[in-house]
């Protein structure tokens, strides 16, 4: 019934996912191919003539090995033509249908160079960010702009003492879009201006990073006016706008500010240990594939329940080889105080943005001296 | 040491979110208090001055009820203006960061009319999709057109054979995007014209409705090609291109098609019973809300693992009042045999399209007689 098959070429590059798969060896072996065929083909197997498709489009099946996490993890490998070379058909090639089914984990993802090399990766990267922030070894001091409520000129007032005083990524809160409280516009041009004049009387370079997630033919024009009021970065939510939009934003030359994004709506892939995607993959690889300079994610010990074993493997993503593609920061924050910056120095390291939101208001009554007791907690890291 | 809040009016509409949080009666109170904060002006609340943010910004919680599926049952409702009408803000205020924590499930969304009329919602809907197709009352028939690796003429050639014996909407299948196999132009144009030749032969009404998930730039220009090739409709993935592009998609009258939704990516919401999104507001209301005039789901009993219950939970939400929306069509699908029909239209009514997609090949040899095997099971529902 079925007609011709295609003559391409293929080039035999494969892309290989690892899934954990609950169950028994013979229920992970018995999963993993099912996995190979619903990625792929999704079409009864045994009524493909035999040829292009058996070989070279239903997934191969390279390993399957115990975990000492419980389930066996399941090496499976795609022709790389499969995923048509489009970020949006790749994440459907590792998990479209098969995130639907329980009991099944991506667990990290390798990709040949004809594949990443279609992706530019992040402009900035630690080096990047490090250089224009004029900060070479100390980890970076980020804070938000908050609470939604506070006008635009309050919201600058904040920005200005935020960055008089030390810090150096002053960011939107995620929830601050276009609301009539502090209009997008108004918003953007009063914080890029106080920060600007903070700099000016400092001699410092903090960045503000205004919020860009938003309608799908807004997000361009939004950042594009953050760039022309003198913002000196972006923020952005896949979870909200498809990791398909950073990677648009972050590859922009006309743009080409420093893309932060933030983990709104992505917490329903990590809160199931059995299912849906590894922190590392979700909040580290994917990001950093998509150019983000820097992945927000809740750190261990603050409100939110990540355990420090996945933040550190956040962590390595971030900064492990992947080809041409450039290391990014981690950026832990949720419900941090200022008191935990010691520990998580430990943790991360000297390449880590703090990310201290309320806890920076609430250390005592002064939020100047607040900043400048953060400010001096990461210029003590032993470098 | 915060400063003005905003001066705009607000005008006491609200949105009204349901949420079913694990745990004993003061855990869940606890928890919703918290739910209330963090998805509006994450801030330590005792640190807001008194006035506009505590009582118009911070959620408020309207209800707590014990739920007979465990935890219980939290209407918490938040200004309407915080969402900035914008579909991305929204999602990020129903469940933005506490998607990040365990135990909280979004089981319901109540809009007030200000926020409901900013969206068109579905140009066809259930009668305009009849209409269309010229199928007043029967259940409507729909199948995919894969596996993937076959040319787009041996597509074509099956897309001929499926209109011409009494299948009403052929769709790509959904992992068919631009590939070396059956690039999209190509593919896209031999479809569509097989197709109307079908119909011209028949004086049938079967439309062709390739899958526009690509990237950001291309979706537009790929439903444009797909408008001027003469295909009837467009498939798109909003966990891969975000809601909002499924929205502006729908919303475009230089399109005017009517848009079906796919749930790939969007399984990890759903395979945890006490966390993520309920399956009638992820795969019935968002759709709907998003102007999708048909939603495509796993079916009960297929190679997923849906239950009835959470079927008809969806099926509810496609059909149920929501202001001037028009109503959907559930699209139920997912390794069905045709052998499951009649107990298909027990569970739906004559209101559902069903999918079929490798089990119309599983049936016999001849697929012109599946097909016309699976229309006449549609025709005998007693209307």
């Amino acid at each position: 019934m079925l007609g011709r098959v295609a003559d391409c070429q293929l080039s035999g590059d494969r892309v290989f996912v690892y899934y954990r798969i609950a169950g028994t060896e013979a229920e992970a072996c018995e999963k993993a191919r099912i996995i190979a065929v619903e990625q792929t083909v999704e079409f009864p197997a045994d009524l493909i003539p035999p040829g292009l498709i058996h070989e070279k489009v239903i997934g191969r099946i390279e390993s399957i090995q115990k975990t000492d996490r419980g389930g066996y993890l399941a090496g499976i490998s795609y022709s790389v033509e499969i995923t048509a070379f489009e970020l949006t058909q790749l994440l459907n090639v590792v998990f479209g249908n098969s995130s639907i089914k329980p009991g099944i984990r991506v667990e990290g993802i390798e990709m040949p160079e004809s594949l990443l090399g279609r992706f530019e990766g992040p402009r900035f990267g630690r080096s990047g960010l490090r250089n224009l922030l004029g900060i070479p070894g100390r980890p970076l001091l980020c804070t938000a702009l908050k609470p939604m409520g506070l006008s635009s000129g309050a919201l600058a007032d904040l920005a200005y003492t935020f960055a008089a005083n030390g810090i150096d990524i002053i960011k939107d809160d995620h929830g601050l879009t276009d609301q009539c409280f502090a209009g997008y516009r108004e918003r953007v041009e009063s914080c890029s201006e106080a920060v600007l004049r903070a700099n000016k009387e400092t001699g410092g370079k903090a960045i503000y990073m205004p919020n860009i997630t938003g309608p799908v033919d807004d997000i361009l024009p939004r950042a594009r006016l953050a760039r022309n009021a003198g913002a000196g970065g972006l923020l952005i939510a896949p979870g909200l706008v498809g990791f398909d939009a950073v990677r648009r934003i972050a590859g922009d030359d006309s743009i080409g500010m420093p893309v932060f994004s933030h983990p709104a709506l992505q917490g329903s892939f990590v809160v199931s240990p059995d299912s849906g995607i590894s922190h590392g993959v979700l909040f580290g690889l994917l990001p950093r594939l998509c150019g983000a300079d820097a992945t927000i994610y809740p750190n261990v010990g603050g409100r939110f329940s990540f355990s420090a074993d996945e933040c550190r493997e956040i962590t390595a993503h971030t900064g492990t080889a992947f080809g041409h593609i450039r290391s990014i920061f981690p950026c832990p924050g949720g419900g941090m105080d200022i008191g935990r910056v010691p520990e998580m120095l430990d943790i991360y390291g000297r390449d880590v943005i703090f990310l201290i939101g309320g806890g920076l208001f609430s250390r005592g009554p002064d939020l100047a001296e607040n900043c400048r007791f953060f400010h001096r907690l990461a210029e003590t890291y032993p470098v």
